[in-house]
């Protein structure tokens, strides 16, 4: 029963966050003119698509390994490296994104990191560097003492949930931000709800669902692994065979 | 030791969130002319200050009140009504909040609920409502059964976590589109970051920093009421003899 319904949750995070990443390409495809790497308008278009497959769904997808019940027995290494391994994809994207939006705004002369939704959204990826790489060094290279490593774990479960907020919270302010900038001037603005309004609000929206469903799995539902303590949790893993 | 942290946090929590609600006043009051209840823009001013007091100042703290390690001892009722006091004032501030802008958009006859910020408001007061009356009449009211509010709790916690997170998403979008709406056709815009662009972007961030030590000291420190099952936590209180 219980399986049952993770499994259930897991296919609503995979639709959620596959419409979430759908959703913003069609947004820039049919409303922004699509895609080019060219430091033009086109270029920013990456921008949100970047951000939202590589700071959202795939961080989201990545922080939630360890929930699979596959992951709680065996050799722990394995889960570890895909841990590790999507959040650094997702980090690449990331780092992607904000190529993007700088390429472009050095292009026009725009200035960069002027608005809050800049100054959020780079603390948030900046935060995300510092998780990864202390992740890195703590949990799976092999040095750490067990000691720092329980007393770590807490606190980047918590930085995990934190900055996967903080990266909606970025997405949500940029989304508004973009609509402000782009359905002004033009017949139908943004206070008199184009069909664009509505699907790139709607985006947003389905981007605070998916987030709430990870950070419900991660934090509060009963798919934990069972009694860390019997099984391999806090073994260096590089050095212990597995 | 863990005392000392405790309360160190809970100084750090009241600095943070002073400091919130001062700034926004300071905003409002020093670079966009004060406040005044007459459907002018001094009457908007009224709703980011009343969204960050009511809405993450004090949801946050009265959502902290059961980490009080007075709170754990004793009888239990007093703090479930300060608990559901607290956030009664807060969800009072909070429909004040939108009393000063929806009356603003009336009498200027602009478009009410267009933009994700407000999609997003929106949906977070709801679901403050929604979990208000929720808690009220499961866990103050007192014929829930052990078995219900036992299934609740988590749902509860989680949610009201997640109400915080929501409303400092729409804190951020908000300070970001009223930095926009008004630094627009100024000598320095928005892009130039004068004073009260730095200064109102800040307060943002403040907010941030605000909201992630409330998440921390609610969901990821030990300073959790120890062993809740020897406790009353799942008993029905208001005809328990406390």
């Amino acid at each position: 029963m219980a399986a049952g319904w993770f499994y259930l949750s897991c296919l609503a995070l995979g639709s959620l966050g596959s419409l979430c990443i759908l959703f913003t390409i069609y947004w820039m495809q049919y409303w922004r003119g699509g895609f080019a790497w060219d430091s033009s308008i086109f270029m920013f278009n990456w921008h949100p698509v970047l951000m939202v497959t590589g700071m959202v769904v795939l961080y989201g997808a990545a922080s939630l390994v360890y929930r699979l019940p596959q992951s709680w027995v065996g050799p722990r290494l394995p889960w570890k490296l895909l841990h590790a391994a999507l959040h650094l994809t997702a980090f690449i994207l990331t780092v992607l994104g904000l190529v993007a939006v700088f390429n472009f705004h050095n292009h026009e002369h725009i200035s960069n990191l002027y608005s809050l939704h800049s100054w959020l959204g780079i603390t948030t990826v900046f935060l995300f560097a510092c998780q990864w790489f202390l992740g890195f060094a703590v949990f799976l290279l092999p040095w750490a003492s067990l000691w720092l490593r329980s007393l770590l774990k807490p606190i980047h479960v918590f930085f995990g949930a934190s900055i996967l907020s903080l990266a909606i919270a970025s997405v949500i302010s940029g989304i508004n931000e973009k609509l402000f900038f782009s359905l002004k001037n033009v017949t139908k603005p943004y206070s008199s709800l184009p069909s664009e309004a509505v699907f790139a609000n709607s985006t947003g929206m389905l981007v605070v669902a998916f987030g709430l469903l990870v950070l419900y799995i991660l934090l509060a539902s009963s798919w934990k692994r069972p009694d860390p303590r019997i099984l391999t949790d806090r073994q260096p893993l590089l050095h212990d065979g597995e």
